[in-house]
C-alpha cells in the first residue's frame, strides 16, 4: 500500500502577518542604502536626509466597517499612510494612490474618496501627487507615502534602552471607543470619528524628532500590548507599564460610565486603530519634551519604563502582571 | 401619482479608467512642486533633480492570466512600475509592494513571488527595500516605484512636435504572440515569457534621456493605437505611422507562419503588454539617438512622423487610414 505523500504547506492564516513579512525579509537582496524593512518606513540615503517611503493597503472587505462613508475610506487610508511617516518624525512629501475597484463601483463613491483622501491630505500640509486606478473585484486602495527626515532626526524602532521612560502621544480607546458605539448601534460621530478618522500624529512627530533625544519610536496601529512586545522582540528589553497612567479617551470613558460591562482597559491595551505615537526617551529628557509636544496642541504622557530582561508588565495598583500579546495581527 | 426620483449614477465602467483619472485629478489639490497626474509618473521637485514616483497594482482575477506562476506575477508587478521610470529617463532608487492575500495563500506562493520580485528589481540594479502584507479576498499587488532623473533630462509626455520622428524601442507583439499561445493551448516558455516576463527598458530610457533631445516619450503599456491618441490628446498633435516599419516580435512572426488566420497587426497595434518606449523626436537627432541605443543592445526604429492636425494615421503601402483608438483600457 502506498502513503500519500504529506506536503506540508503552511498557509498565511497559520503564520500571520509579521513572520510573513520575516519570510519576505530573508529572501530580498536590500540594497546597501536601505534602512529597510522591519521598521514603519523604508528610508533611503539621500545625503543629509533619508527620503522615507511606506505603503499601505486596505481592503474593504477585511478592513472597513460596513458605517464607513466613501469620503471616510479615502480619508483612513491618507492617514494611517501619513502615521508611519510621523513615527519616524519625518515630515510628508506626498501620496501616491492605487485604487482597485469593481467595474460597477459608481462615480460618486471615486468622488468622495478621493475628496476625503484630499482633505487628509491637506490637513497635513502634504499631497496626493499621482495615481493609478485599476479593476479589482473588491474594494483595495494602497497607498504610497514619502516624506523626509534629517538622518540625526531619524527616530528607529530599534534603540530602546533600559531605564528609559516608555511615552505615548495623545490618549487611547478612540478607536476601541468607535468600534464599541458600532457593535451597540449608538449613533454618535464624534466617538465614530475615533475609529474612522484616525489623526496621523504628524506635528508631533516632527517635534519629538527635532530635539533628538528620542531612543526609539512607532506608531500604535495594532495596539498598545503588540506595540510594546514588538519593541521588546527588536531591542531585547523588557517594559514595565503603569496602567493609572495611561491617559484614556475622554469618548471611551464617556461610555464606560453609561455601561460598567465595558471594559476600558481591553480597548485601551488590546485594540488596534488609535495610531498615536508610542516612543521612549531618557528620563532627564522627558519634561523639556512633554513640554515641547503641548506646544502642538497635543500631549505627551509617561506611562513606564523600559526594564532589562525580557517580560513585557503592567503594574495596576500594587499587582504586577505580564501583559499579554493580544492585539490585532493580520492572517489570525 | 409620484414619479421615482431618477438618480443617474455613472458606474466606473460607463466612464473608463482615463475619464475616472480625470475625474480624481480635478479633485485633487495639488502642491506647486509636482509635476503631476496625467503622465506616467509623479515627478517631485528634489534639488537638481525630479524625485519620480509611480504606483501601480495589480489583481490576480483581472489582470492575471490563470498560466502565469507567482514567480512571474511578482516580476511582472515589479517590471510594469520599473517600466513608467524608465519612460520618464529615470534611474530606480527601490520600489516597495504591498501585498493583500487571502487567508489561505500558502507560505510557498508568498516566497516565490517574492523571489520574482527580487530578481526583477536586482536586474535592473535597484531593490525593494519595503512593503506591507494585508489580508484581501484576492490576490492584489500593489507596487510603487521611485527613481531619479536630472531635470533636464526628464522626458515627459509633453512636448510631441509636428515634423518630429516617432520612435519605438525593441519590437511589438511579444505580448500578443503570448497572448495568442495561451489562446491556441501552444506551450512555448520562450513566447509566453514575451507576455508574462516583461522587460521594463531602463537602461534605453536612460540612453535617450542623456542625450536631451527627446521631444515627449512614454510606455506602450495599454497598446500602440491607445499610446498615440494618448500624446495626441494631450499635445494636440497627429501622426502617420507607417506600417511596414513597425518592427514586429520575431515569436509573432514564427506564429504567423504557422497560422495563415493570425493577424499580426491587431496585436501590434491594439494589444497591450509589450511596455516598449514610444517617443517622438527631432528628425536631426535620430540617427544619432538610434546608434546610442544600439550599445545598450536594444534598437530604435523610426515608425512615422508627427503630423500637424489631429488624425492618428496608418499608412498601409500607398493607402491611408485613420488608425482605430483600440487598446485596452481598464473598467471598459
Amino acid at each position: 500500500m502506498e502513503l500519500p505523500l504529506q506536503i506540508i504547506v503552511k498557509k498565511l492564516s497559520d503564520l500571520g502577518e509579521r513572520k510573513a513579512i520575516r519570510l519576505i525579509s530573508n529572501i530580498l537582496s536590500r540594497g546597501d542604502e536601505a534602512v529597510g524593512i522591519g521598521d514603519d518606513c523604508a528610508a533611503l540615503d539621500f545625503g543629509e536626509e533619508y527620503l522615507l517611503i511606506s505603503t499601505d493597503m486596505i481592503s474593504k472587505k477585511t478592513h472597513v466597517p460596513e458605517i464607513m462613508t466613501p469620503w471616510q475610506i479615502g480619508w483612513f487610508v491618507v492617514a494611517i499612510n501619513l502615521s508611519d511617516i510621523a513615527a519616524k518624525g519625518g515630515k510628508p512629501l506626498g501620496l501616491v494612490l492605487s485604487l482597485g475597484l469593481p467595474g460597477d463601483t459608481s462615480d460618486s463613491f471615486l468622488e468622495e474618496l478621493t475628496r476625503g483622501a484630499n482633505v487628509c491630505a491637506t490637513t497635513y500640509d502634504t499631497s496626493i501627487i499621482g495615481g493609478d486606478t485599476k479593476e479589482n473585484p473588491s474594494v483595495t486602495i494602497c497607498g504610497t507615502v514619502f516624506g523626509t527626515v534629517k538622518k540625526d532626526e531619524f527616530m528607529s524602532r530599534k534603540g530602546t534602552k533600559p531605564g528609559d521612560i516608555v511615552a505615548i502621544t495623545g490618549t487611547l480607546g478612540k478607536a476601541g471607543a468607535g468600534y464599541y458605539a458600532i457593535q451597540s448601534n449608538i449613533e454618535n460621530d464624534e466617538i465614530l470619528k475615533g475609529l474612522l478618522e484616525p489623526k496621523p500624529r504628524i506635528n508631533e512627530g516632527i517635534t519629538l524628532a527635532r530635539e533628538k533625544v528620542v531612543s526609539s519610536c512607532m506608531d500604535i496601529s495594532d495596539g498598545l500590548s503588540s506595540s510594546l512586545y514588538q519593541l521588546q522582540e527588536l531591542n531585547n528589553v523588557g517594559f514595565e507599564i503603569e496602567k493609572e497612567k495611561i491617559p484614556l479617551s475622554r469618548m471611551l470613558l464617556k461610555l464606560a460610565r453609561e455601561d460598567e460591562n465595558l471594559d476600558v482597559y481591553k480597548y485601551c491595551l488590546h485594540f488596534g486603530g488609535d495610531y498615536e505615537l508610542l516612543l521612549t526617551i531618557p528620563p532627564s529628557e522627558f519634561e523639556k519634551m512633554q513640554r515641547s509636544v503641548e506646544k502642538t496642541g497635543s500631549h505627551l504622557t509617561n506611562i513606564g519604563q523600559v526594564t532589562k530582561g525580557n517580560e513585557v508588565c503592567i503594574i495596576d495598583g500594587s499587582v504586577k502582571k505580564i501583559l499579554p500579546n493580544e492585539g490585532y495581527e493580520h492572517f489570525r
